[in-house]
């Protein structure tokens, strides 16, 4: 996965996601004028703080694909209101590819800003979308975002040695029992054949628990 | 550890941090009335949110007992600059006994910011210092630290379950080798004593390895 690099090193590509404004009533005309306001102020600050501004996409259901085209560093969702609907598409199209996500909102509920956390929002920002903030905001966010995802690296990485060792021995006990050979022979023919075949151990043993009940 | 509570259910307990007076200098006393000021404002917007403020502190070096004494559920730092000389006696009052550190600053710059995440803050609000904003970012704060609790104790478990394992693995191989038995004996043997003496599996494995060498 691409991290977010340093804004110093190239400009740090952000798209900006909004409500779909079809899904707007008519009589809430005068919340879609303000919200587009809102976003456009942002993209206003962004630009002016800096970065890329890469794709500006209202959350409809293809989100995930625009999204995808546009490759964004970091994705920031500016919703006045209305957070809940918008949370699914938004966490959806960030689902395979790790971003950093910031919200800008001005719903203060509790419930809606854990369930955002929850989700995968990085920050969840409450009344706080004026321009000299924005940059801070940011980049907190990205250095939340690489804290998280180191400690996530790190979990990924125990996780992977444990199942592993679980696997190297269920496979090497397979070994000594054929092979009617002791515990050390049995892992030394086991990593014997994973250097012959290039293969890491936990490779080796997989393919012993494959083919164990045909030979 | 105890988690921080919903303030459903009791009000949570909020330590406020600010610099140490002490180590004003004296041309900067303007700027010490106007941290003075805002820390009081912070307080009334806390007491206005529902919490408790259960103490409020200058960073002198004897923090970390002044902040076990009041066992707040959550600590908010109030700089409205000086954070770096801040972080340090905030970092390890709170390093036997996490709790989520929200910090308001004016301090917006970059590499401040990455410290302090990196430091172990949990919220960095830059210029957010807004009675209306104080509840949602604490609220934010709080569902931050659980995400990242849960995730360093779903971390501390792989650990334990692979050290734990490597521990097993090293006590059976002794005791297949002395009592001349198969993996399966081994293990069973020490399943059997685990039983009996009321222990884990691997604080057997533990205790052989480290009588091994004696007997």
């Amino acid at each position: 996965m691409a991290r977010p690099r340093s804004t110093s090193l190239r400009a740090l590509k952000v798209a900006v996601i909004s409500p779909d404004p079809a899904l707007a009533q008519d009589e809430h005309a005068a919340d879609h004028a303000r919200q587009a306001q809102r976003s456009a102020a942002l993209v206003h600050a962004l630009l002016d703080a800096g970065y890329e501004v890469v794709a500006v996409l209202p959350a409809t259901p293809d989100l995930d694909d625009r999204i995808a085209q546009a490759r964004p560093d970091l994705v920031i969702v500016d919703a006045e209101s209305g957070v809940r609907d918008l949370l699914e598409h938004v966490v959806l199209a960030s689902r395979d590819t790790p971003r950093p996500i910031v919200l800008f909102t001005d719903d203060d509920d509790t419930e809606t800003a854990q369930l955002a956390i929850s989700a995968g929002v990085t920050a969840y920002i409450v009344d706080g979308l004026k321009p000299s903030r924005v940059k801070p905001v940011i980049e907190v966010a990205l250095a939340r975002f690489q804290r998280e995802q180191g400690l996530r690296a790190e979990l990924d990485d125990a996780r992977t040695q444990l199942s592993e060792r679980k696997l190297i021995e269920r496979a090497k006990g397979i070994v000594m029992q054929r092979q009617g050979c002791s515990e050390d022979e049995a892992f030394g023919r086991m990593r014997k054949l994973a250097m012959e075949k290039g293969l890491k151990l936990a490779e080796v043993a997989q393919r012993i628990l494959d083919t164990a009940s045909l030979i």
